[in-house]
């Protein structure tokens, strides 16, 4: 597939520049950036997914309002209050769009929102008000990272990449930003993701682009199995690569669908492995299932089980936790055609075969497992269908970040 | 309803006897009892529950086909080994079945048989063709809480009850042992529950009152999501009670199934209280929901996400993360309907109505939250259906106990 990561962050794609600034949303906070500001220089095609979750972010709300037409030009995100059940959240909500589309000078519709960090707080104005103007002023397209930085809570490092594929004979460029690890801060967390591109594409196919590339992607993390109130991931298309607009399901529609599904895989294992407390991402490659449907369900499942989280920060080379995670996971499986591998860069172990533990070294297990990056390979040997998903491993900091927190 | 817990355990009921000993089942064992054995002096109409898990123990497939008849009259189980994924195993748990059979003299499908532990390692049938004859002699009623010591592994306390109730004039005593505080032990552990009854009811009756009684009780209970390989629930009556065989589904049926349920419930919330690392015991109380399904799928998620989990742990009112939890239950709830109340010895707290937060006082919350007990009480007020869910808290010592148990 042609396509290559590159230094970059979401002001990359051409068109695009941020600003980022302390406004001091949560009280006390006098040094955290926690307002963030995107914008493109021309009228983008847009289209966003969000939460399943009944409850939602007034933020959610609007922008989903606003993206109605598939059109958007500017982003503005807060974290330090997700703006969550709040009675005057809808109408906080609005505001906050009203100030950054007087402050850039686009329309209010054209404004995407969100918020991310403590509910049942209202969301104060003030900081808005009082920064946005400023922020207008430091726009740049150097300023990425800092926007990556603002939309950061329990989040211990920013998670930002940039992507360059060939489409019609053209560079596109993908950039994107990203944070969550779990379900997090006071309450409840969010996952947020703001991408943006140059590619020339219609926003019916940016909106099909953008629902097939979270499938493989996005949809494949766990962390703790708690869906937030606030998520959401938004992506911009300026046009300005200058190759031929995408308006229907062609060979470009497929590139550009490849690359950003690498794209979002990108930023999906990087907010995998900075999940809430955790020492190490986990892979688990599920193939040779019935179905895609049971490779993701067996995937998903193992990769969300506590047992199997805790034996991986124990470095336990425990596989009966594997398959009975496949076991319980309501897939279509014969149990005695599994086969289980651990693999990193520490090497690889075979643990079971046949659905039946096989003999190993207990010292090489250890080696695999205490590596950064842990893959868990299960090969059901009843099919063509695979899966990958992305989680981490469950350990005492999980409990300290979400036990303690607000005390 | 006519019921009343009394001192006693499985051996209570008229007819049973029992013994449990040291086998050394797992090498190094030389002191924690690890075999037992409950016989009845009269063949039983018993039936039995398993686990759903596709990954089965082959001491369940023996069963199983034991209880094809509905009859039993002895119950043999081990701890120290699960007897799962071993290509030996149904061989194996035959054997145990055999020799128990032998040494009591009665037949060898009359036997049900159960094992918990370390999978993947052969079972030992030495222990059973040494102890087995010694442990016939020391049948006697007044071992039941040996029994219910025998099937522990890392259970930190014995679960057992007894039950009288009146049927057609009678007293009917119910008697049950149960174990396991998560997936435990090396590998994956098990939720074992062995019951027994003197009522007199016919095998099919037994099985539906079984099934029927669980559902309010086992089926509630969570305490890691995780669902062992060995979950099993067995059910003999010996008919001494003396009253009318129950053989339809009457009031003495009605009686008998309440009583059972909650004879279930106290020895699944002794289960649930007794969670690995678990320091309480949490009830969700649902109520008001469209449907009973809706109840029971809302009790069980605010039960079993790892947020609420380790919230309730650092006595954080954190009721965002219980609403949170409804809203991706995928129940058809009214979020703007919704009231939460933490409730305790402690007093109780109202924190949420009609889907938004209420000012509450955090130091009376903590008083309710640090009790021993919590029940998260829902009214989701929409409906009828109302259900009751039974878990524990997420902590250090769950990751502890998880994450290190192999070294």
């Amino acid at each position: 597939m042609d396509f290559r990561f590159i230094d970059g962050t979401i002001t990359t794609p051409q068109g695009f520049t941020g600003a980022a600034i302390c406004g001091g949303i949560k009280e006390g906070n006098t040094t955290k950036k926690d307002i963030m500001m995107v914008k493109c220089d021309t009228l983008c095609n847009a289209a966003a997914v969000y939460t399943k979750n009944l409850v939602k972010s007034d933020a959610i709300l609007v922008t989903q309002e606003h993206l109605k037409n598939g059109k958007a030009q500017a982003i503005v995100a807060n974290s330090g209050n997700a703006n969550t059940c709040n009675a005057d959240g809808y109408k906080k909500a609005s505001d906050v769009c009203k100030l950054c589309a007087s402050t850039l000078n686009i329309a209010e519709d054209d404004v995407i929102v969100a918020s991310t960090g403590v509910i049942g707080v209202p969301l104060p104005l003030e900081p808005f008000e009082q920064k946005l103007y400023l922020m207008k002023k430091m726009m740049s397209s150097e300023n990425g990272s800092d926007c990556a930085e603002a939309i950061m809570t329990t989040d211990t490092v920013k998670k930002e990449m940039a992507m360059e594929m060939t489409i019609d004979g053209k560079t596109v460029t993908v950039g994107g930003i990203a944070k969550g690890s779990g379900m997090i801060h006071i309450n409840m967390g969010t996952m947020l993701s703001f991408v943006t591109t140059d590619c020339a594409i219609s926003s019916k196919m940016l909106e099909e682009a953008l629902k097939e590339a979270v499938e493989d992607s996005y949809n494949m993390v766990s962390v703790d199995g708690d869906t937030s109130t606030n998520d959401t991931l938004a992506i911009m298309a300026s046009g300005k690569a200058g190759n031929k607009e995408i308006t229907t399901k062609n060979e470009d529609y497929k590139t550009f669908v490849a690359g950003l599904t690498e794209a979002f895989k990108s930023l999906a294992k990087q907010l995998a492995k900075d999940g809430e407390g955790a020492t190490k991402l986990l892979i688990c490659d599920v193939s040779g299932a019935k179905t895609k449907k049971d490779a993701v369900g067996v995937a998903k499942t193992v990769i969300g089980s506590s047992l199997v989280k805790t034996a991986m920060f124990g470095a336990d080379a425990n596989w009966g936790r594997v398959l009975c995670a496949i076991g319980y996971s309501g897939m279509d499986v014969d149990i005695s055609k599994v086969k289980v591998t651990f693999k990193s860069e520490g090497g690889e172990v075979l643990v079971c075969e046949n659905g039946a533990g096989v003999g190993f070294d207990e010292d090489e297990a250890k080696k695999v497992l205490v590596c950064d990056t842990v893959t868990i390979d299960i090969e059901l040997n009843d099919g063509e269908g695979f899966a990958e998903a992305y989680g981490c491993d469950l350990t005492y900091d999980y409990v300290k970040i979400n036990g303690d927190y607000r005390t």
